[in-house]
């Protein structure tokens, strides 16, 4: 039986992904040479499609790592001298805090409890701070954090930088470029890639930063190091061999997103998330985690289904549809579905028909 | 015209890529969860196949990264605190070097110019030097390192560790994995595999290493420092999400070499590279690059081509064959031709068939 996967990431590939592949081997992507002009069209028109569906402003960078987990890190190294200052809510905000404490740094935090938001209105950021990090979509609980508190957090504190992890929540979140300084992902989620690539994309205040670290003679890594890949990205090359077939992938998705357009994915999106949080705040047994209904992820819906979770999870497997357990300790009274632009909406009706 | 690539690397993909790459589309390989079974048994095969292939014991532990360029990183990070030593002959071994100096490290190195080996016999490492790391074959020259100096060299050191970068010669170079520490490679070169994947082999002593910097306060690194791989391979997982298409295909391709097996392969190369080398030496023109047939590496083949550099390589394309120019500053004057397993005999003979 062909399967759907409604899983938070890795999760159902585009349609078209094989086609672009085969494309690929026809074309040699795979053989080419990552110094050579073939791939410095790649690389530009990924680039360039990207920024164009994310509506990125052409003076920020787009820089190609192997992950978000190395976002998390490569930011810590390139914008923290001694304080970053991270917004926990949930496993992957932690883990960005937990990283950023890995690399000897003396960070802060502010926590909500799991499933909870956070009270933006009497948020004090610790004045030393250097970079406040959001996680906007935390996967682990579906919170998501609305971008209005970001950008007021960031014109209150218009001298600190700002990194927003939106791993499972772009394509579909709208980000103001304008008003925060650096943004991350990688591919296996909303784009429906396969895995292997993160995407950072920095302005001038987070290079700026980078060098004023290095000239100050603070570690900032090596070849992943911001100015190792600026010095790269500037000649539309990557300073290590790349996953080249990632990169030619991803260009080949943004068009194709560009093409439906974002409205349009984005009043999509809305839609099935109002069917799924709708069915189950009607349903007797099985409730959103999220209670709050302005932290509730558009993309990343989680769901208590308590001693039921596994029978869930194999009927809706029996019947064609993968969807993911809780996250950790959560992982038997939850299940997590992802609402990605690759899922349609006659699938997420039949998928919740199979939930008694 | 259907090409075939000669280039060290992105290289020839191997024949049945293609087929495996649908298959792994056919079987949701892509979109199965990276903390679940399905990609466990994955990580558990190839780690295997590839163990069975090199000849890897059974106590060294396989750890997955984005590149060999991240591989010189991690190695850094995870075994020195102040002081590794490098032989620097080439662009590779010097960005080793490099990146030590970039970690903050007080790293020596002996230097040999471009297309030179050492005199092992008359080499002292330094006292201090807590491993030290060799690139047994220099991509950007063409120059190997016999293994045997690479093991005399260890056991005139037994208590430093050895690193050693195969990242052109694997699958080819038999490494007796008793008498080194630590070797690494990526994928897009011997092993005919898209890019996207660093495979670094290590034993107890390099992790027994890095627990000791990690207790004594030094910045291993996050994620990707080898006490997390460590902890997540031991469960067949990695700590991100990985390239799993990559992981999946190493696993293939390792046990399709397997089953040529590896001393059919190493006697095909050997005769490919005395076939390449023979027709240079007789050449009135253009002369192998490395003079001392003790360095010459038979798997990345550097000719001193001269003015005709640019000529040479248009007229294989039109015939479809596409070689490598030098590298760096050898650029106009060097062609450098791979001599990997997917290579075969009579595509070396009509690929050097036209050259005048």
């Amino acid at each position: 039986m062909k399967k759907i996967f409604f899983t938070p990431g890795p999760t159902q590939l585009y349609g078209s992904i094989p086609k672009y592949i085969n494309e690929a081997m026809k074309n040699d992507i795979c053989s080419i040479s990552h110094r050579g002009e073939k791939f410095e069209e790649i690389f530009q028109s990924t680039v360039s499609n990207l920024k164009v569906l994310l509506n990125v402003p052409n003076d920020f960078h787009v820089l190609f790592l192997g992950s978000a987990t190395e976002a998390m890190e490569r930011i810590i190294e390139n914008c923290v001298g001694k304080n970053s200052f991270h917004l926990v809510n949930g496993a992957f905000s932690k883990k960005f805090f937990e990283t950023a404490l890995e690399l000897k740094k003396s960070s802060q935090r502010i926590e909500a409890a799991n499933g909870q938001g956070f009270d933006f209105g009497k948020m004090q950021v610790p004045e030393n701070t250097e970079i406040i990090c959001f996680t906007q979509n935390e996967t682990s609980t579906g919170v998501a954090i609305d971008m209005g508190n970001v950008y007021q957090i960031k014109r209150k504190n218009p001298e600190k930088l700002v990194a927003v992890d939106i791993v499972s929540s772009v394509p579909y979140v709208d980000v103001d470029y304008s008003l925060i300084d650096c943004a991350f992902f990688s591919v296996q989620k909303g784009f429906g890639l396969p895995a292997g690539l993160g995407v950072v994309i920095v302005n001038e205040n987070i290079i700026e930063k980078s060098k004023f670290l290095h000239n100050n003679n603070y570690n900032i890594g090596s070849y992943h190091s911001f100015l190792s890949l600026l010095k790269y990205s500037g000649k539309s090359q990557t300073p290590e061999t790349p996953n080249v077939l990632a990169i030619y992938l991803l260009g080949k998705i943004c068009s194709e997103l560009s093409k439906s357009g974002m409205d349009k994915i984005r009043r999509e999106t809305e839609k099935k998330a109002e069917i799924m949080y709708d069915f189950f705040e009607k349903h007797s047994k099985y409730k959103p985690f999220v209670k709050n209904k302005d932290f509730q992820s558009k993309t990343v819906i989680a769901i208590d289904t308590l001693d039921d979770t596994q029978r869930i999870i194999q009927k809706l497997e029996q019947n064609g549809f993968i969807v993911g357990s809780g996250y950790k300790e959560f992982k038997d009274k939850q299940i997590r579905i992802a609402n990605f632009p690759m899922h349609n909406e006659k699938d997420v009706r039949k998928m919740l028909s199979y939930i008694e």
